[in-house]
Parts: structure tokens; C-alpha cells; sequence
């Protein structure tokens, strides 16, 4: 099998879990790092990557290079990605996918053009246990699918420094819940509803977000759900989705740190979640990108689309209006 | 210890509950039951009870009566409960305390005036699980409060017939939820919004109802909160409660017919819940009425006051509004 | 429905678990209550009984009396057993059935010829949790039995004086597990072996007995089993069975004192198991009973027969053998 | 840091793992496989390591070698080891560490003079979870040690060829168990009764080998302890440990495919276990050579010594010796 040749542009926590799978992938070359920070540390810092750069234009200029992670900051995703459309590379993009909605519209239109391979980078649709609810779904198992819950919160909020230049917690933290309760229900969102309160820490209400949010739904069919979030749970990363249905439920509950309880005259006491979610989704990362290659190799659509970026976006934009206004706000289509 | 002597008024479902509870206590004489259709089957049929009659007056007008069960149709509730403090009894009163709201302010205020001893009959307060939530959040065990969570799901849906007459999901089934809000946040709810559907059954539909609720809730200091409810889950009566503080969470889980699980290839399979509430809240039922003959004997508040029996009245009528309003409603105090 | 007319020999303990649920069974009259300390303070006690003495054979000599429950001491339940089975009652005795193995098969044999009903009061074939086993194992859900588990842990050790008289700790407390592996495997057994020790309470050792053992078993097909006893679990009753076949497992767990768990940064704390038998095999004392009396009423062969109760006997004493010799023993058989 | 340079020496089924788990870490150099089988596909098939051969002397010789990984057939671990610690190098070498006890015993005063680094490959000490355990009884949770209970039970039984060379269950699969009870205990085994039983496969009891037996063990200090195995679970890999002290116990539960359920009107249905060691030990497997190369460089006592390895051979000797004359064993010393 030839290997697949890739430049990885951008190289910060997630940049970084990313280089950390592909090192280990046997057939996938890492030709390009390309970050703004890179200097003549890199070479020992990153022993799987072949070339280094500051310039994500060098990486796309390489004919060998067939792939690009574009994990660099969010404003920059789509310049990076209507760049490496151009020069015919295939594109795997963090999300969100970008932060103006007028250039991602002329990107998402030029890939289509393009017939570029576009994958966005919500790890969690390859969450095993959540592929589970999936598959049930799909089995028939759960009938009709009628309710669905996501709970979903942060081991500890962000510093306000971050939360300034964050978007917000619609568009930072829920984003990814905007995005799994599409691919758990199987159905586009008609309209949102928002409950927003600042309990965790007043910064963060000073800077006019919310850090607690309790988000109510209705799916494009009659279906319902609810997301809630936290930007900090004591007890650790609190990630668990429940989809109800006419004939039953499937509920994913946390991922512990371990199976061991020790039960004593003061109860029984097991080991706290997972920390986070470099923990928690260590091995849904691994499987988003080895789908990602999958896709470079063999072709078909990505389990998640460019569209199914902008889908999330659209999620939160009409989130944040339903914040705002206090009224239940229709979600926008992609166009 | 001299024993109390009391009154079954109603013996329809639930005064059958309190029957069977009654009659295995030692200190507790039943005098009458009083019940629309007692007829000369009654004497065989409830063994535990002296006298039987069709006519409350008859029960309220014997001077050894010193406590009153009201479970009786929801309709009269407040007519007897009226006759009842008048005559000097305490009052046990099933949920929903009444229909009429300016009928049930009237006993209210007469009960508070003749310092009656009145219980709304609330059963969930005493569910052993969910009061390890509340002494968790007692012993501060999880800190401020932030989140509620409450799942409420019943295990097949009432017949058309029942719910035309039923007051409607809010009234006759979420009422339930409303309460065990207040007892498991300790918090009075300022607003209620709703997103509701008709999933289950068309014909709820078609009167008007709904059977598939979600409802979120600000709680007076800014806590917020999640309810929600299905007529019908496939696998049993569903019932669970979630507080999450700045500490950490307690969650109740449901309560499973068996601890049993078996083990194939198929999966590890456990047992579903209880089927319902006669199973699922039998001890609680049982504990309701231990502490209000507690109340008789020895004085003091009832674990659910009269009040209590109300504020979850105009947490359903707030509901009600916002469902059909579309927009949050600020809850209505008791006068 | 006539009622069943007993009579009630022994109010220790386990006669008043009994004596409580009798006594809220509308169709079980309780004609007397027989108990060495009977006194004038009696009648008040209990209630529901209707005649009180210290002679048991005024019991057996009221012609209406059909059946009775001895939870007399130990060493006169054959003594009672005789009496009641000439006198022409239904007997349901408590375990250990006897203390004499002369008397025990003489009783055993005119009960037999006498076609008296009598059952072995182990109350544990009766809890629901392992009835779920045992169902499963009927369904062929579990293949064919190969390895049984019994884990059987007292929250704490008894006194030495009542260590003095208990008949050591198989006669005494794994007996239980003896008659439970039968009832779980539906097979007798062939061998026994023995690892025993002192760890929980040295004046146990004092006295000849052990207070923490492992027993391994051979059943008669060769299904092989073990036991672990232990007089102390500090997190409460330990009372678990696993019954491992070619097609599957099934696994009875503890039952806790709620389902309810609280997370912390500390962990997940659950509640201990319900502290000890009474508690936890509550539901299975009345169960049981509930079956005596079906047999009374109806006829049929009880759920534990008199033979079941000298098998567990016939396992104790093979284990206090394999405890002295340090050798695998055969079972006797019952006769 | 100055990178480990190593030689594998065997590629088989162990081998494969050791390498797929070394060739990800950038401070380990593979300058050797050796395997019988090595040809011109090897260094396709292996692009982590450098150089290939079928003579492990010629890994020997290279004097950049620091450290072999020895996953050879085990009755030519020793030859290779006693060379290996004659050539300087560390060494990791699989369970069972030989097949002959004066070779052993030969090897072992021989790498304890030249104060050769040796680690036995005892995969299952790493565990996370089976750690936990330990980390309980060292922080005093549990109290004494009193029972050590250790279920393990592979999903499927080998093929009678492997059975025939296996070195029969106690050798072959209950090692891993004997090794364990001396992690997880902190004790020495003083003796070892056995109950074996021929339940899964006709072939393997033609071999004289039994595939189902509980081992009943005592310890140093009067612990008691009990292992039981099978060669077939229909359910999967079952691997449990408990721990039961004076103060508590700690239960090791099995890692499940996901923690998703799906309730129907059917049951709760959860995932099976993991299927096979394989995947349930996938990390252990990293966590041991991270260990290893961890001792290489920065000295101390590894882990899991040659003398647990010769260990765990001792009380499988006892263990055969038990089935055989059915009577306790006492467990020899290393020499």
C-alpha cells in the first residue's frame, strides 16, 4: 500500500493530538509541519516530520503532499482551505470550520466546485460508545426516535483570556453537541431554544457569555431533545448522550478511569470519569483521522462533511440569538 | 401508645395504596371507608376497616375520627377537606389538591386559619433514593446548586377517556415533577418554557394534550433546571433525578426488578425497572403516611404542606401557558 | 377464601420476621402465638395473634389450628416436628431442621409415612434476585452449569457466647450456602473441601471454630463450585452468586440501600448493601411463607422439603470433617 | 535524550505487540528483529526496526544493543537470556521464563552475579485497573488482607495442539493468575489444593490437561485465596479481582466494548466484555515495556522480577502436583 503523503498545518493541543496518531500510522508520511511557532526545536520535537515551515503555502506547494490537517486557529481555517482546494489537496479542518460566514459560504461553494475532499474535525461522532446509540438506531432497536438528551461538561471553565476570544460558549464548547445531536438523531434541527445563567464564574459573565446553558430542540420531524452544559464539573468530564424512542433507549454513559470500586463501611466508591477530552476521546481522535485517510485512499463522503460544519454553526448562531432575545429562534439553512 | 383513629375517604387506586399501608400498622384504626361504591362486599373485601359508608359526612361526624385520608376524585378534594378542618380533623389530601383555584385559596386559607394539620400527598418527597440526593445537598456535599435534571417517563400511556378527564400531562402527570423539583432544589421556580409534542399517541393529540414534554425551569437564584416527560417508555416506568453543584452531582438511578445479570454473547443483560409507580414507589407511599400519622401524634410541618400542594399547581398552570404561548411564563405565587 | 388457622412456636428473631408478615395476610388467622417468655405484656406486643402460652403442645392440641411455623431453638424443632406431625399439622420449620441426626432421620421418616407437609425454612431460595439465576439457568440461557460461586459475608462477627452454641460456622452460617448451591446448580453434591482461618475475631479460634473460609465443592454430573464465608464485611451483608455455563453467566449482585450515587473529585460514591438478612432477604421471608401457605391451601411439594433440609445438614457436616482432616469428603447421603 | 537501542528477539503473537507498542516510542531504536522466520518481507512488514536476522547471537553481538526484548518459544528463553546477560544487555524476557527448572535455577545465580537487569513479562501488573487494587491495600482502605478472589477465563479453548505443547492449564493460563495473587496480595503462596474438571473439550482431557478448575490458596501470613479459570466464556474475556480485608474490599471489574445500554421492554442490554487479551490488555502491554525501558535507563528493580517469574512457575508445579494427588501442596521455594 503507498503511503499517504501530508502536511499538518497548525500544531497547538489538537494539532498536536493529531500528530501524535499519524506518527504512529505506518502508511501516512508526515512530509510538512507547518506552524508559526516553528523553529529549529521542531526537528527533535517532531521526529515523524520530514520538512518544517512557517508558511502553509510551502506545504501546499509540494505536488507530493496529497492531504492537509488544518488545525491552525479557527479564523484562518477557511484561507488555508480555499488555498489547499486550489492547489488539490484534500482537506481535514478542525472545527469549527471557520468564523465568518461570508467566507465560509465561498469556500464551502468552491469545494463543491472542486470536488475537494473536505472532512470537518468533530471527533466525537467517533466516539465508540456513541456510535453504539447509532447503531441501535439503526438496528431499529429504539423504534422511533422521539427524545433525545445530551449532557455534556467541561472539568473546569477556561480563563477569561480564552473565553474572550472563544465565540462564545455556544460556538466553542456546545458546537460539538450541535454537531452530535445531528449525527445521533439522524435529522436536521428546526429551531432552538436557550436557558443561559453565569454560575461557574462571573468573568465570564462580565465578558457577556454564559457558563451554564440548558438548550431545548425540535427536530425536523417532531423529534425533541435537550443539551445541557457546564463549563466545570468537580467530578470531571461529563460526556453522556441518551437517544429515547418508541421502543426503547440507548444511553452512553461516561467512560471511567477505571473498573475498580472499593466498598467500605462508607459506601461504595469507583474512580471518577475521565479527566477531559484528550482522555476521554484519545481513541475517537485516532478514528476520525484514520477515516479521514480511509476516504484520501478509497474516496466517498466523509462521515462528517464540510456541510455538517456549517450545519453546527448554524446551531449555535441561532442559539446565541435565542440568548439573547429569550424567544425560540428557527435554525438558518446553510445557504 | 394509644392508636389514631381515622378515615379512608376514596378507595379507588391509590386509597387502596394507603388501605394496604394502613391496615399492616399496629397503631393505626380505621374507623370508616367511605367510598361511592361500598356496598356489603366491602366488609370482606377490606377486613381492617370498622364501618363503612358512601357519605363522607357520616365519617367527619364521628367524634373518635381524628385524622382524614382525602382519596378520593380530585374534584372534591377541597369540599371535604373544607368539611374536614371544620369538623377538626387532620387532612392527608391526594395530588392534585384540587381543581378550582379560588376554591382551593378558600380551604387554604381555613386551614391555616384553624391551624389544621394538612399533608398534600406528594410521594415521591419520601422516595429513599431521592432523599439521598437531598441530604447530599444537605451536607454540602455538592456545593451550590446549578443544574436539576428530572426524567419522568411513564410505562404505557393512559387511555383517551382518562385523559379528558386527567387535567392534562402538566396537571396529572408532570405535577408529580414539579413538586420533586422544589423538594430535591430546595428553590421555588420563577419561570417556566416548554417544548411539547404529540409522539406516542395521536388520539392525546387530538385532545388537545400533549404526551412527550420537555420544560426548563429557573429556579429564584438563578439555578436552572430540565424536565421531562413521556407517556409511555417501553421499558417500564422510568425515574431519574440529576442535581449537579459546584461540587458535584448526585444522581438517582431507577430501580431495577433484579440485581441479576446475565451474560452471553449477545451482551450483559440486567433486568428492566419496575414497571410502574405502584411498584416503584410502594415503601415511599408507605413512608408518606408513616410521617403524616407521625404529624398527628406528635406535632409539627408535614413534610409537604398544603403550600407545596398549590406552588405545584401553578408550576402546571404556568406550563400550560407556556406551551400554549410559546414563551417563558413567570409562575404565579399561591395568592 | 377460608383462612389458614396457625399457630406460631418460637418469637425469637426469625419468628417475629415471620410474626410481621403473617400478620398483614388477610387470609392467615394467627389462633396462637407459643414463646417460653410469653407473658402478660404478650397480647399488646402482638396483636394479631389471638391466644398466647408457653406450652407448644396446647398449640397442637387446638383441633383448629392447621398448620404451624416452629422458629423454636434448634434443638427442639424435631421434638415440636414430631409432636405437630401426629397432631396433624402443615410444619414449616426453620434451618438448621435439628441438632440430633438420629432424631432428624426419625422425624424425617414418620413425616414422611405420615404424609405430613413439611417445609425448610431457607429463606433465601426465595429472594427474586436469585430466582433470576435459577430462571435463566431453566431457560437455557446459560448452557449446560459448569462453575458455581457463592460469596456470603455477615457485616459483623457474632459473640463468642453465641459462637459457643451456633454449631460452628458451617451449621450455623454456611449452611445457608449449602442449601443455596443446590438450589442454584439443581444438582446435589458430591465433595467437599475446605480452607479455613481465624482472621476476624481470635476468641472464635479459641473456641474450635474458624471465622473465614473457602469451601470447593463437586457436584454430581462434575460441575465444580466454591463458597467464601466471611463473619465480618465492614461495607455490610456480601451476599452474591454466580452460576458460569458453556453458554453464558449469571450474576446476582448486592442490593444497596439506594441506586443513588454522588460524584465528587473523590469518585463516585454508591450506598453499602442493605446491612443484613433482615433487610436484605425481607421480601423472601415473606415469599416464602407465602408458599407454605399455597401448600397448605393447595397441596403440592414445598419449595424446600425436610430432605433439603438434611442435605444442607449432610454438606455442614462434611465441611467441619474436611475442616479437621484436611481431606476432600464425600457427602453423606441423607439416610 | 539519548534513545534506547534494543533487539527483538521472537516475533510471534507477543512479539507482534511488544513491537507495534515500541516502534511508537521516538526514544526507543528497534536496531534488531530476530525471528525464525525473518526473510526479505520482514522489513516491509516492520518499518520501525533497522536490521533483521534469524541468529539471535547476532543481536548480541552488536555492542549499540542496550537491551533485548526476549519473546521467543519459552523453552529456549533461558538459552537466549543466559547469552544475553553474558553479553551486558537488560533484559525483558516473556512468561513463563523456561520450561526447565535447572536451567532456571542456572540462569537465574547467573544474571544475579553479573547483576543483569532482567524483567519478567508479566503482563497483567500493569493494569490500571488491578492497580487500583493495590493502590487501595497500600493506602490502608481495606484494612488486613483476608481473601483474594481472582476469576479468569479466556473466550475460547486453544486447539488440542497447542494444549499438547501448552505445559497444560496451570502453565500455561493459570500463571498469569499465580502471579497476580502475589501482586495484588503482597504475599507469598505457602500452599495450593486443586478442584479440576473437563467441562469445556473432550480433546483436552484425552491430553491428561483439564480447562476448568479452582485453586484454593493459602498465604504466608494466613490469608486465604481462591482462583478460578475456564478455557471458555461464551461471553468473552472475564477477568475480576477482589480484594477483602478487615476494612473493605475492592472489586475489579471487567472492561466492557463501550459503557452504552439499551433498555427495551426486553431488559437492559450492556456490551460484553473485551473479547481477549489482546484488547483488554492492550495498555498493560505498553505501561510494562514503558516500565522496562524506564529501569534500563534510570536503574532499579524492575516491576515484575526474575524471581516472580521463577515464582509463578513454583506454584504451578504445586498446583499440577495437587491435581494429581488431591491433596494440599505445599509451594516450593525458588531453590
Amino acid at each position: 500500500m503507498n503511503p499517504i503523503h501530508i502536511g499538518m498545518i497548525g500544531l497547538g493541543r489538537i494539532g498536536l493530538v493529531h500528530y501524535l496518531n499519524v506518527s504512529t500510522m505506518p502508511d501516512v508520511v508526515i512530509d510538512w509541519i507547518c506552524d508559526l511557532k516553528a523553529d529549529d526545536t521542531y526537528p527533535e520535537q517532531f521526529p515523524a516530520a520530514k520538512k518544517f515551515t512557517t508558511d502553509y503555502r510551502e506545504v501546499l506547494a509540494d505536488p507530493q503532499v496529497e492531504a492537509v490537517l488544518i488545525t491552525a486557529s479557527t479564523d484562518v481555517h477557511m484561507e488555508i482551505a480555499k488555498a489547499a482546494a486550489l492547489a488539490g489537496k484534500a482537506i481535514f479542518c478542525e472545527k469549527p470550520v471557520g468564523t465568518d460566514d461570508a467566507e465560509i459560504l465561498d469556500v464551502y461553494h468552491g469545494v463543491k466546485e472542486t470536488g475537494t475532499l473536505f472532512q470537518t474535525g468533530f471527533n466525537r461522532r467517533y466516539d465508540h460508545n456513541f456510535r453504539r446509540i447509532a447503531e441501535a438506531r439503526d438496528a431499529g432497536t429504539l423504534g422511533k426516535g422521539e427524545v433525545l438528551k445530551v449532557t455534556s461538561r467541561d472539568p473546569e471553565p477556561p480563563s477569561a483570556d480564552y473565553v474572550k476570544i472563544s465565540g462564545g460558549i455556544f460556538m466553542d464548547m456546545m458546537i460539538h453537541d450541535f454537531d452530535i445531536v445531528r449525527y445521533i438523531s439522524g435529522r436536521d434541527v428546526k429551531t432552538v431554544s436557550v436557558l443561559g445563567a453565569v454560575l461557574v464564574d462571573p468573568e465570564i459573565g462580565k465578558l457577556g457569555d454564559i457558563d451554564t446553558a440548558i438548550v431545548t430542540l425540535e427536530f425536523e420531524d417532531g423529534m425533541i431533545g435537550v443539551i445541557d452544559n457546564s463549563r466545570r464539573a468537580a467530578y470531571g468530564y461529563d460526556q453522556r448522550i441518551e437517544l429515547f424512542g418508541s421502543k426503547g433507549v440507548a444511553v452512553a454513559g461516561n467512560v471511567h478511569t477505571s473498573t475498580t470500586v472499593v466498598a467500605t463501611k462508607d459506601g461504595v466508591v469507583g474512580d471518577v470519569p475521565e479527566h477531559f477530552f484528550l482522555e476521554r476521546y484519545r481513541e475517537a481522535y485516532r478514528t476520525e483521522i484514520v477515516s479521514f485517510f480511509d476516504k484520501v485512499r478509497n474516496g466517498g463522503t466523509p462521515e462528517c462533511t464540510f456541510e455538517d460544519g456549517i450545519k453546527a454553526i448554524r446551531l449555535a448562531q441561532a442559539a446565541l440569538e435565542a440568548l439573547k432575545t429569550g424567544q425560540k429562534v428557527n435554525v438558518k439553512p446553510v445557504e
